[in-house]
């Protein structure tokens, strides 16, 4: 046990005198060093099994490039940039965000994200200052936008007028999730022309993500007609989603895909995506500290260490691998309840075992946690940050 | 806008060339600036009103007053020392925190706090030499814990040994909400003799928390009848919660109550504990960034920036307090999902709109940010840090 997060510290420092930030110390937290058993970290903790994280990234990648799609990585699942960089390495083109706030972590990593998507709508004047900011200080990264409105356009040919940097923008479509979008293929083409005519911007191509194959199909057929009929080129098409890997290719004019879940993937993309546990390389490893009753114990991660998302599924919070029958049936902030009927009273944990939870979306689990450790074999290898955890902006 | 967060910055600088924390730069995030109008920050962004916080601080210390009850309040709700300093201020008897690492950091702050109770089961190897640093380090301040089992309470037995420091401890106990604690009287007797006969250890009463008011009251009228007929005096009662606040002077024997969420309040507490939205003090400023159909409204806040828990309420996500009629009907990572439906389509938002939205969990939203604004009349007055987010150890 050795090195130290002191970034709260810092956040003291920093804050200290200026009037904003109340000047309070705040301990540093003792970190894992390499070498340390697994399973003699305290509890919980976030550990991925890079054996199968590598083996998760090449499979992906093998499979984008059997399909002839670029494989452009969304980096929300994890938020940490040596994960994108060994991803990058492997062959994928480019990085997605979320958030202008992620493009800037990994922008500022040092890491050679030179190509990133940005497929959101970005407005606001707070918002724009700081697009401007990001486009001025980086002005060998390639950031690309998305629009579904001609509102966000015209905000995002304002930013290029400051900057002197034109933008690749292209058109989020609404292709049957319900979320944003351009609900007709015939707005799309009507917002590409938008676009196009709007000083600095250019065209990119079309944009969605959607939980089902036939809405999509249904969708960017139509578009292509009509941005045929129209006597244009067919647009680049972007999709998104490890699940929606499993169908991509049967979307016409595809030359684009999104993963993000497949690096760690979870009970979701198990129980719905086809993938087994075996491939689920983030576990968050917790202690049963109590067992009130025959049937019910209680670990000690809650609602604030495992995502209390349902995600559709079956009610249930995760996956406990050493009793895969168990029922992780509810979450509190700090506790996990369990019940382990299914299993005789003799094989029941005991207060004090450590037991390894898949959680039903790796993505928001991660998200809770400062920093992960990526261990093979039994031992810790690598401490990362989640460097762009929080930056919600 | 002034402050930079350089947290992340630290953390790398802290990290590189111990072979841990890998070398990478992260770029300081922007915060706002007192006096900054809040309708012009950047969304999304945790905004507190402090006149409310206040009233709500002051209302609740009166009311545990009246009751003849100590307010031990629970600082998981805010995970900040300066705001648990106010309500110390205005009359606290001491503070709650759920795990080991938030009593580091509120420790750390340097705030005073000097009687810290830590109703959780501590156990497991690396747990308790942390919990033996604690004690080492922070000779002033007392701190309490709590067991449900032997195994817990010899484990804390051990650590008394080492530092040399006796420990207060409570028997948990389920009065009914189905979570850790013994869930018979007879039992916590047992343990309460158990805990005295240990070396270092003395009994501090019976520690619940419950949703309900019966099985409250009829598990502490057994529980007093118990300890009476061994003989032995009332133990001291400490209930939680603020919802809870409403009944727990129909709970006999209780001596201390340990409320969190009433300093900001929540959909919750509205809806099943009778506040007000007027009372509710923290809400999720959000960016209306899509109006893809008549209906439908696109929020910048999802289950990253508002919690995705449901809270057994209605399965909406959250009040938009501008359009209290609206159903925030989804969330996902990045994305609110609300449904204007209600409205006539003319006074429903436009795309650049910003909505106030008061989350189901104020806890587990604050939880998400590395930082929340403090603000009075619309402006900005503080930002504070989030000390102990992410503390899950």
């Amino acid at each position: 046990m050795a090195a130290a997060v002191g970034h709260a510290g810092k956040r003291t420092a920093i804050g200290t005198g200026n009037g904003v930030w109340p000047s309070i110390r705040v301990e540093p937290e003792t970190l894992p060093a390499p070498g340390d058993a697994v399973e003699d970290l305290e509890t919980p903790v976030l550990v991925v099994d890079l054996d199968r994280m590598e083996a998760n990234i090449r499979f992906v990648q093998a499979y984008c490039e059997r399909l002839g799609v670029r494989n452009r990585i969304h980096i929300k699942t994890h938020k940490i940039p040596q994960i994108a960089a060994r991803q990058v390495a492997a062959g994928a083109a480019g990085i997605t965000v979320q958030k202008l706030g992620e493009a800037e972590v990994f922008a500022a990593s040092g890491l050679g994200f030179e190509d990133i998507f940005l497929p959101y709508n970005l407005l606001g004047a707070a918002k724009l200052r700081r697009l401007c900011a990001f486009l001025e200080r980086y002005p060998g990264i390639e950031l690309s936008l998305t629009c579904d409105s001609a509102v966000v356009a015209e905000g995002l040919s304002t930013v290029t007028r400051k900057t002197g940097r034109n933008l690749k923008v292209w058109v989020e479509c609404d292709a049957g999730l319900g979320r944003a979008g351009v609900t007709q293929p015939r707005q799309a083409l009507d917002l590409a022309g938008i676009i196009e005519q709007l000083p600095g911007l250019t065209f990119g191509g079309l944009m969605s993500f959607t939980a089902d194959a036939e809405p999509s199909v249904a969708f960017m057929t139509a578009a292509l007609a009509v941005f045929r009929g129209a006597g244009r080129p067919a647009p680049e098409v972007t999709m998104g989603g490890t699940r929606q890997l499993r169908w991509v290719e049967q979307v016409p004019g595809v030359t684009e895909h999104r993963p993000g879940t497949y690096v760690f993937h979870d009970r979701q993309t198990v129980l719905q995506g086809g993938w087994s546990f075996d491939d689920c390389a983030g576990t968050v490893r917790t202690t049963v500290v109590s067992r009130p009753t025959a049937e019910r114990g209680i670990l000690d991660a809650g609602s604030k260490a495992i995502t209390p998302e349902t995600m559709g599924l079956d009610g249930l919070l995760g996956h406990i691998v050493e009793y895969p029958e168990a029922r992780l049936y509810r979450l509190s902030e700090e506790h996990g309840y369990a019940d382990f009927s299914a299993y005789l009273e003799s094989e029941r944990p005991q207060v004090g075992d450590v037991l390894a939870v898949v959680p039903n979306h790796i993505c928001t689990t991660v998200n809770m946690y400062d920093w992960i450790v990526g261990a093979r074999n039994g031992h810790v290898e690598v401490v990362w940050p989640v460097a762009a955890r929080g930056r919600v902006r």
